[in-house]
């Protein structure tokens, strides 16, 4: 494809036309997300996460400076929170991101949360996969850390950082025990508002009585005020550090081929349920199935085992 | 099964070790469900979703008054935002729910979006279907409409109420057809607040510029101040409404069916998941092929498409 070989020689535009291609399912879309994972790999992906207004996009952009001043090429994925509800006028943000040099170093694009029929956290890891194919050192991954498919997009993250504000102290409070699952470094932002040194020192308190292992990675809590910099530096030591120690300990590995593994598993529901409903959608009558469940005569359970015997049959 | 006795006679003590053998997936629970399908489809499902502080739950605490009063049996599934963003202290208002009788006419349960692995949408359903089993003639479910998962929550309700606030203004601006897409009853909630009729006369306009087919459902905007009970009767009317329309029209029908061939669609997934861990899980070094996939000399698809067409075979 000459798009390709107009991708793996820096073309950004190419990179972006893949991208939507991959995005829209478009045909061949596997096939190119093959390519590309095979040349992925070495990309660090990084997930800033937290509630609307806790200032996660200046965090990126603060450390998307910090490794572009380090000579690293950087591309963002923001899991953009198109969704009616999750509020934060992102859109001033993102203008921001202008400031940074056109071209091959930097790289954002953002995910629309709506409109893309499901798989969105499947979506966004192809896009990290192209970001990492065409050479990006570093991937942020921007999303709002609510529900599951956030947590997923989340969890297909070397490292995470989880970014609360003195107001969401209240929701802190009641979500400790996710908060820590969640988070390998910590960053209070907007620190220079009150109540900022009580969540920090509360966050510290609850990390000191989880229970550790020894040799464990002690989760750093960071404040921050992004909008000036400060401790931005600081808080992107502490993610290369945590990176350098699950390479040491080998969990990076570990956590990848999890995610590997995973992916496989999908691809392989996917395309059974792609079969079956080729296969079977000819043979069966779905909607007197469907009748005799509304008439309350068989259910769900019962017609899935039989259609899945007899698909194994066939 | 002797709790299935007590169940089927009322007792809601049964209920709640029913609904949390579900939950845990304990042993049985699919044939166990099985049952409640087979005695489940005449509950009303009433979504009532909106931002953090919107008063989702005080309109729900008013919507189930109203039906109560009725003489109506009310159940309610929150869908509780564990996560640890979407902050909300509802708790205190959960304490009102004590208000309402005890015993059959009334229950109400929370569900956990964290911890339980996944399937928080597929969770739920099965809490509505045991609700609905159980003889309660109306569920309400409560959730933040934020990501896939609870708009997957949502799609499985026969109406939704959005709840919006004047507060959320900005975020209701740059998501219109999001919201469009959801609402079928509009609560604009705290309308006593500046810029709520601002608010309730934008989404009018936005709603009338929407193309729409002869006899198409209005999508009402009722403003209400829940803590005060105001316009929660208007409101309920207009749900009641919303059912009617889509009886007569067929769209109730239809969409329950939909929602069982999701459900059956789901259980094979499900079901070849299992059975491919189990088949091939002992016969293939899935180590040696993450292994390859790390090397980049193959790819998830590749692996996928190999490892599908073997267990189609064997």
């Amino acid at each position: 494809m000459a798009i390709l070989d107009r991708f793996f020689e820096g073309d950004i535009r190419a990179l972006g036309r893949i991208i939507s291609h991959i995005e829209d399912r478009a045909d061949g879309y596997r096939d190119l997300l093959g390519v590309l994972y095979e040349k992925s790999g070495k990309s660090i992906r990084i997930g800033i996460t937290g509630p609307p207004g806790a200032g996660k996009s200046t965090i990126v952009n603060g450390l998307a400076h910090r490794y572009l001043n380090d000579g690293k090429r950087v591309g963002v994925v923001a899991v953009d929170p198109t969704s009616p509800f999750t509020g934060g006028a992102l859109l001033g943000d993102r203008v921001r991101m202008n400031e940074f040099p056109a071209g091959g170093e930097f790289y954002f694009r953002s995910m629309a949360t709506r409109g893309a029929t499901g798989g969105l956290a499947a979506a966004t890891g192809n896009v990290t996969v192209a970001l990492d194919a065409f050479g990006f050192d570093i991937t942020l991954i921007e999303t709002v850390g609510v529900g599951q498919v956030e947590l997923d997009i989340i969890d297909a993250c070397d490292t995470v950082v989880v970014t609360v504000v003195p107001e969401s102290g209240d929701a802190v409070q009641t979500m400790k025990a996710g908060l820590m699952e969640i988070a390998d470094v910590f960053a209070v932002n907007k620190s220079d508002r009150p109540g900022a040194d009580r969540l920090a020192m509360d966050l510290r308190q609850t990390l000191q009585t989880k229970p550790s292992e020894k040799d464990a990675w002690k989760i750093p809590i960071i404040s921050t005020v992004a909008v000036d910099a400060k401790n931005i530096d600081l808080l992107g030591e502490k993610v290369d550090e945590h990176i350098e120690f699950i390479k040491r300990s080998g969990q990076f590995d570990l956590h990848r081929r999890e995610q590997i593994k995973k992916k496989i598993l999908s691809i392989l529901k996917n395309q059974f349920q792609r079969e079956f409903l080729e296969r079977l959608g000819a043979e069966i009558d779905f909607e007197e199935i469907v009748d005799r469940i509304m008439k309350g005569q068989t259910n769900p359970f019962k017609v899935g085992d039989e259609l899945y015997a007899s698909f194994s049959r066939s």
